[in-house]
C-alpha cells in the first residue's frame, strides 16, 4: 500500500484486559480513558488522504443487526473495511429469532464458521452478554433496547474530550426522551467515571428512576439546564412511538416548546456546545439553525464514530500491531 | 497481484475537469469522447483473465439506492469491487426519506465518515445535484427519475461507438415510451453532442415535448423509423404502470402490435442494428427472437456498462495512475 | 500476508473434471472423494490463526438467492471472502422471476458482468441445470428445491469421514420428512457411492418413492433404526408448512412421540453419532439436550461446511494453486 499508516502507539503500557464490549457499567475510568487515547490515533488516520490500517486484515466479523440500524451498521463497516477485515452482514427481523434458544443456536451456528468477532443489535436487554456465555468470539453490544450502546457514548466522551481535554467536573446535559433512549445509560456511565457532572432534563413522563442511581441530577427546566451545562446533548424523540398507537405526553408540539433548543437559547448561552446521536428531528428536539450552526458538532460526533469504532476493534482483536 | 494491469494511457492529454457525474447535460462533447476513450481500456481489462485494476484502492464509496435497481446497482458494485473500492451499500425505500431535510441529513451523515464517492439512485430528479451542494463527495447520478441517467446514455454510446466508431449524422432511433423513460433525456443530449441524428418513435400518448427541445425528431411510425434508423434503441414499457392502476393506452397489445419490433422487420431492414436498455419484456419491445438474434447487442451493452463505470469511477477518483 | 497457507496437494493426481457443481448424481465416487480428501486442506486452514488463502483473488463470484437461507449463504459468503474472491450479492423472492424467460435473461445480464463462478439458491428443482445452458460461468446449486443440496451432502460425507474414515458398509440412518427435505437426495446418492448402507425413517406421509430407487431401505420404526444405525441424522421439520394452512400428519407433538431422538435413546444405543443440517428444531426433532450432548456433531458439520465449500470454490475454479 502506497500510504501505509504505521500504528506507533508502543509508548502506551496500559494493559486494556477486556474480551467484549458489552456495557460501560464493567469498564473502569482507566479503560475508557484508554479506549479514547487510542481512537487519538485513528481519528488522525482518518483525516489522511488514505484512511486505512490494516490491522484487521486477518480477522472475520459478523454484523448481526437485529433491528434495523442504517447509521450504526454503516459507521461499523466502515471501521472495518477500513482495517481490512472481512465483513459479512447479517440482518434480520427479530421475529423470527424471540425465542432464546433460537438465538443462541444461530449466534453457535455462526461463532462455527470461524468467526473473531461479532457486533451484535438487538431490541432486548442483555441480548450481547447472553451471547458471551454461547460463543467464543469477541462480542461487541452495538445496542441492546434501552440498556447500553457503549460505542455510542465513548463517541460522545470523546467528540466532548476534543472540547474539554479534561471532563472532570464538566458539566454535561442531557436533554429530551430518557426513559426509552438507548444511550443514555451508557452515557451517564461514562461520564460518572470519568468525573463529570450529569444533568438529564425531560418531561416527567420520559424520566425513569435508574438516572438518580446512577449519579445524574434531574431537571425539568431546559432554562435552568443550559444555564447551567457547557455541553447540552439533546436525544432524539422516537416519533415513531406515536405510529404505533402510544400516545405521547406531552405532544411533539408541546415538547419543542418545552425541551427544544432554540437559537434564542445559543444566544442567551453562548459558551453551550449542542450535540446530538443523529438523526435529528429538526423542529422537534431542536430548530434546524441550531442542528447547522457552529456551536453544533453532531456531524463530528459521526466522524469521531467511526474512528472510536476502529479503536474498539483494534482493542478487541488483541490488538494487533502493525 | 499475479497479472497486475497497468494503466497505460499517459499519452492521452486531456484535462478532464468534473468532480461529479450529474448528466450529460453539463458534459461537452470532448468530456464525452474522453471519457469513451477511457472506457476503451477498461473494457479490454474485463477481457482479460483477471479483470482488475487497483485503481481505488484507497477510495471508500457508498452506493446509495432509494430504489430498487440490481442490475445497475450490481454493475457499478462489481465495477467498484474490480478497483479494489472500500464499497458499502445502503439501500432503502424512499419513504423515509421523502423530506428534502431528511436526505441532507443522511447524505451529510454518511459523508462525515469519509466518503470519497456516492453513487445515487433516487426517484426524485435533481437529487444528485441537491446532494453535491450538501457534501464534499464526488457524487455520481445512477438515475434521478425520468431525468438523466448519464452512465446508461454512456454506456449505450460506448456501444454504438464499437460498431460505428464516428457516430456524427448517423442516424439512432429510440423507440417506446418516451415520456418515462429514465434513460430517454441522457441518450439524446449524448447522442446529439456527438453529432448523431435522433429520432424518437413511440405512442403519442407516451411523447413528451422536450424531446424536440434537445434536438430530436418525433415520428410514430415505427416502419418509418426503422427505415431511416442505422440503430435501432426500443426503451422498456414500464408495466408496472398498469399494477398501479394507471391505465395503460395503448395496451401492452396494441403496444407490440404499433411499435414491437419483430423478425419480419429485421429481414425488412438488413441493416438496423438493435439495443435496449435491460431488462426487455420479450414479446412487448420486441419479439423474444429479435432480443436473442445476432443483431442484437443486449449483452454487449451490459459488459460495456461495467467497463464504462470503471472509466466513470477512475476520472471522477482523481485518476490516480497504478 | 504475514501467515499466508501455500496450499501444498501437488502429489494428488486425479483429474477432476467437472466445471459445475449441480448434484451429486453425476459425481463419481472418485470426485467426490477427490473432493473430501481436498476439503481436509481447507478444514485445517480454518484451525489456523489465519484462515486464509488466496485461491480465489482474481474471481468474481455472485450469490444468487431466489430463496432465503441465511446459512448457507453465509457459509458460501465466508468461504469466498477467506479465499480473497470478489462477492457481490443477489438476493430477491421468486416472484419476479418465475418465468424462465426471466431467470433466463437475469442470469445472461450478471454473467455479461464478466462473472467467474454463481452460486444459485432457488426453490424450482432444474434450475441450476437450467443456467448452465445460458451462461459459460461456473454454476454451484446450493439447493434446488427438494432435489439437490450437494455442498451440504458433502459436508455431511466429510463429517461422517471423520468419525469413520471408510464409510464403504457403514450404517447411516436419515430420519424425518423425508419427502421434503431439501438434503436428503444428494445424502443417499453421495452415500451410496461411497458404499455406505442407508435407511430412512419417518411417518409414512413423510416417505417419498424415490428412496427405494435411490437404494436406500425404508423404515417406519425409530428404535429398529437407531438399533441399526452408527450415524442417525435428523432432518428439520419444516414447521412453517403448517402456517401455510398444510395440515401436518402426523402433528408436530406425535412426530416427536414416534421419531424424536431422545436423551433416552442415547442411553439406550451409546455408539450412534447424531447429526442434523439445521437449524433444529428443539423438542421436535430430537430433545434439546440431544442436540448439545457430545454425542452430537451438528456444530462441527457447520465449520466443516464452510471448509467443503472452500474445496468446491477451489476447484470448480480451475485449482488455481498459490
Amino acid at each position: 500500500m502506497s500510504d501505509e499508516f504505521i500504528l506507533d502507539n508502543t509508548d502506551t503500557e496500559y494493559d486494556f484486559q477486556h474480551k467484549h464490549l458489552l456495557g460501560l457499567s464493567d469498564y473502569s475510568r482507566e479503560d475508557i480513558l484508554y479506549i479514547l487515547e487510542q481512537a487519538q490515533y485513528f481519528r488522525e488516520i482518518l483525516d489522511r488522504p488514505v484512511p486505512k490500517v490494516p490491522t484487521l486484515r486477518d480477522k472475520t466479523i459478523v454484523n448481526l443487526f437485529y433491528e434495523n440500524s442504517t447509521r450504526t451498521r454503516l459507521s461499523f463497516e466502515l471501521a472495518q473495511k477500513r482495517m481490512g477485515a472481512d465483513v459479512v452482514n447479517f440482518s434480520t427481523g427479530s421475529s423470527s429469532v424471540k425465542k432464546g434458544e433460537s438465538l443462541k443456536d444461530t449466534i453457535r451456528n455462526i461463532s462455527s464458521m470461524k468467526i473473531d468477532m461479532v457486533v451484535v443489535r438487538h431490541e432486548s436487554p442483555g441480548v450481547p452478554h447472553f451471547l458471551t456465555r454461547c460463543v467464543d468470539a469477541a462480542i461487541i453490544n452495538a445496542g441492546d433496547g434501552a440498556h447500553e450502546h457503549p460505542t455510542q457514548a465513548l463517541l460522545d466522551l470523546f467528540s466532548m474530550q476534543r472540547i474539554y481535554p479534561e471532563l472532570e467536573e464538566k458539566h454535561i446535559a442531557i436533554i429530551g426522551d430518557i426513559t426509552h433512549s438507548r444511550v443514555v445509560r451508557s452515557n451517564i456511565l461514562g461520564l460518572r467515571k470519568l468525573g463529570a457532572k450529569v444533568t438529564v432534563c425531560g418531561p416527567k413522563t420520559m424520566m425513569p428512576a435508574f438516572v438518580e442511581e446512577l449519579g445524574a441530577e434531574v431537571s425539568y427546566d431546559i432554562e435552568e439546564t443550559l444555564g447551567w451545562c457547557d455541553i447540552a446533548m439533546a436525544l432524539r424523540i422516537q416519533l415513531e412511538r406515536q405510529d404505533e398507537g402510544t400516545e405521547l405526553f406531552p405532544s411533539i408540539r408541546e415538547y419543542h416548546q418545552l425541551f427544544g433548543i432554540t437559537m434564542e437559547h445559543l444566544r442567551k448561552y453562548p459558551d453551550v456546545t449542542i450535540m446530538h446521536p443523529g438523526p435529528v428531528n429538526r423542529g422537534v428536539e431542536m430548530e434546524s439553525r441550531v442542528a447547522d450552526s457552529d456551536r453544533s458538532i453532531i456531524l463530528s460526533q459521526v466522524t469521531n464514530g467511526v474512528a472510536v469504532r476502529m479503536a474498539i476493534l483494534y482493542l478487541l482483536s488483541g490488538g494487533t500491531r502493525v
